[in-house]
């Protein structure tokens, strides 16, 4: 059956982030040397964020933030401000990066534009999301860019009913089993795992909840032109 | 000619913010008494926010790291780490407090939700601004929900192209009208200003970009539903 739309997560998927987030933490980690050991502060840091989610979701800015209070709380509020400063300006360099793409993606996505609706779906700060779409390159060769404050079932449902697409007529790719691949799978559309090197803690999902569930598993974004051409041969 | 679709802000067209704002910088000044005079202390906030708006867009995530910018700056950075963690709470406050309808919004919004599809184009962040509508008690109402990083005249036109709404028949209210009603007057679509006791200065246009742009000005949300039917009854 054709595809109607096919649907790309961004960060990791079509451009590097998490090298953004570990160069991050590094300086961090740097900074509150003269403080707390190195283990501490990246279980901390985790912690403060999972605690933090309900009040500022995904995104650099909440990040930033748990950063900051993750610097009072370890230090007992003895963190001098120019160090606070430091990692406000981290966040400004992480908003402002350049945009490095992943191999493959440009000829990829240039090539299934050709023959496909092209959608992003991503999760993040509005504004920073918008922004790294527009820097990307990529913006041409999509039709709509969602940005979403979680990515779930009902999140993913009320996207195919805004678009009106048929869940068996949607095709998903992402790098995050929990985020881009399970909550698509239940909706019994098309699902495609393509891991990034390095999987943040909060987006790791045990393989028994996968389990059961029908989803495709791809090592490179390259390979998606010839599974699609699969799933469209077949039924 | 009928309307096919009518917009709403949300922030202090709706439901009262400029009070959460107001509130956290009289507790901010509070909390830089010891260092900074007030009068500096605001002039100086606002400059950062502007400063920042390129890294950070709109919402309560980048005014508080404005704030806390602005602490470190004016005392040469010796805010104590406390009073910054101060800050951060003062955010999630904020992030957290009870939605206050404005006047007459319920049962107005109620009214036309039974004649017009309604939507909310709001700016600011995506995460916050999701659940102010959830918590709003309104969403039943509005049949979408547009959370965008900025209102421009490319803004207003995107959405109206993605909702295949035309101009003519596309009605927006707001308390800003730099935001809410210019941009929307220049397309040819019909905007309805409904100032709002205190007005950000950020949001205050001259009034000579107003000449001679068409918009109506209303003192009260529950003069709205007069006004469609007189537009809807013209023409």
């Amino acid at each position: 059956m054709p595809l109607d739309l096919i649907a790309f997560d961004a960060d990791d998927t079509l451009w590097h982030t998490e090298h953004l987030y570990a160069d991050a933490q590094a300086q961090f980690r740097g900074l509150l040397a003269p403080y707390v050991a190195a283990e501490t502060l990246n279980g901390h840091l985790f912690e403060v964020e999972m605690r933090n989610l309900r009040y500022f979701g995904y995104g650099v800015k909440g990040f930033t933030l748990s950063m900051i209070e993750t610097a009072i709380e370890l230090t007992d509020g003895r963190v001098a401000g120019t160090d606070i400063q430091r990692i406000i300006d981290l966040a400004k360099a992480m908003l402002t990066a350049d945009i490095k793409l992943l191999d493959e993606v440009e000829p990829t996505v240039a090539a299934l534009a050709q023959t496909h609706r092209l959608m992003i779906i991503t999760k993040g700060d509005l504004f920073d999301q918008e922004t790294k779409v527009a820097r990307s390159g990529l913006a041409g060769y999509f039709r709509h860019v969602e940005i979403v404050s979680d990515k779930n079932r009902d999140t993913y449902a009320a996207l195919l009913e805004r678009h009106s697409v048929a869940p068996q007529r949607f095709l998903m790719v992402g790098n995050s089993l929990r985020s881009d691949v399970l909550p698509v799978a239940v909706l019994g559309a098309h699902a495609v795992y393509v891991p990034y090197a390095v999987t943040w803690a909060h987006e790791t999902v045990a393989d028994h909840e996968a389990a059961g569930l029908g989803y495709h598993e791809l090592a490179r974004l390259g390979q998606l032109p010839a599974l699609i051409a699969q799933l469209e041969g077949s039924a």
